[in-house]
């Protein structure tokens, strides 16, 4: 089955589960709109294609894994947007949640996307303890504390930040629990594979500068110039839109270079490179070019 | 070891990896404020209860647990004291958590307790799949959708609720979570412990509601007449103080009957006759009496 399509039904799946007959119907519509329909997938992707690399022996795994990364990225997403974080009226190209639910709602979604998250690893690895603890204390590492996303964005209140731990704590490190929950699925050394994944995660960062200051909000279903509006570094403002694409383009190949030795790795190495076009929106490279 | 020794241990111990040093400041002590100093732990010392009396062949299992579903109950507290939810200024007699460190401080360290919960889980499980699966689920349950402490919360955002549906999943989704996971911890059958814990959250849902109207600020550490000021239901506004106390003493005594045969029944049965007298604050009865 397309990869594509494994993981739309995953999310479906544990996703049917949460909204189950005694879900209060605003928090089931709730989830079901934070999570579809689907925007890049990306992280979702990157665990699938490292362990379709690493031999792909347990596919139910590898489902669980990238499912629960997806959920968790979109809980991070809807808390976010909240009022007293980013502000932010749409996402995806619509409303935010809790501009479509209220934010009691999206504070709760959030929440509850990031509970559905561990269950869905707990469902999908049953029988292997070294695996499903792996699996969750790998996820937990990236999201939350002290340096997963839950840090990243909590840096934001500090009244001095180092940027490059910001930036590994908000975006690289799922990145890299992406890869690593990927390797681990397949039963390979996750430690070996989060240097694939701190690096995607830098060039998606870059990509994601470079879409703030020079795309358009139809482009990216976000508010454009976020960053200066809420004071944050943002690297394409700092060294210019050329520098920031040559940027790009390094750590991508710094990327692909660090694809492990496995079964899969001139495939994984091909996809990599198709899959970072994405980082940026259609259009975009040839408006700023 | 004392049973709560043991529960400030566990819980110190995984906040301590929350709170490394990569940590930002702030949330790091949001994360510590949100649980410490002590409130009652009523939750984890129910896990351990159980699981002593099922044997207690696993300690470090029964800690794990109790720990989590500690650290959830602390995750709801601060969530639940949001503007947009309760708008509470004071829990355990200081301020709230977002008076004291901001609301994106207070989101986000609600989001790192969920996570810490399911990373301490699969820290203090490590070689027992079914056994960590099964507290995963279990613990998901309890706090996610469609019945768990997020659903419970989101029907208040419903224009109809079932009161029973609303408590079931406020409140005793989590106790029934605490005497299954105390169980299953060690070894035991959990289906057959969900009942007792029901029970324990019904009778703390009435405790809950008689403190809400009879007992002063300084009591409970929180504010008083929510229920009212909130337009909730609330069963001794409903029923008369006299009649609601007698409820209380009937739910707690079947309670005690639903204790299923264990090793220790005899005085895991006096030890909930104990706990349960913590439910209402000191002096709360002679005043009401």
């Amino acid at each position: 089955m397309d990869l594509g399509i494994r993981i739309e039904k995953a999310l479906d799946v544990a996703l049917t589960k949460a909204e189950g007959a005694d879900c209060p119907p605003g928090l089931a519509a709730a989830l079901r709109y934070a999570v579809f329909p689907a925007g890049h997938r990306i992280r979702p992707r990157l665990v699938m294609a490292v362990s379709e690399a690493c031999g792909g022996s347990d596919p139910d795994a590898a489902d669980a894994a990238a499912a629960a990364i997806e959920f968790l990225h979109c809980a991070s997403l809807v808390h976010d947007d909240l009022p007293c974080f980013d502000d932010a009226d749409e996402r995806r190209g619509k409303p935010s949640v809790h501009r479509a639910f209220g934010q009691p709602v999206a504070v709760l979604a959030g929440d509850a996307l990031i509970v559905l998250a561990f269950e869905t690893i707990a469902r999908g690895v049953p029988g292997d303890a070294r695996k499903l603890g792996g699996l969750v204390r790998l996820v937990g590492q990236a999201v939350g504390a002290p340096a997963g996303i839950c840090a990243g964005q909590a840096w934001e209140s500090e009244p001095t930040v180092s940027v490059a731990a910001y930036h590994r704590a908000k975006t690289a490190s799922l990145f890299a629990g992406a890869t690593a929950a990927g390797a681990l699925a397949a039963g390979a050394d996750p430690l070996a594979w989060r240097d694939l994944g701190e690096r995607l995660g830098e060039a998606y960062q870059v990509a994601d500068d470079i879409s703030d200051i020079a795309a358009t909000s139809e482009q990216t279903g976000k508010t454009s110039n976020r960053d200066s509006l809420l004071g944050r570094p943002n690297v394409a403002h700092e060294m210019g839109l050329d520098e920031a694409l040559a940027l790009l383009d390094r750590t991508v190949v710094e990327a692909i270079a660090a694809v492990p030795v496995c079964p899969g790795q001139a495939q994984l190495r091909a996809a990599i490179l198709l899959e970072t076009k994405r980082f940026l929106p259609a259009g975009l490279v040839r408006t700023a070019a």
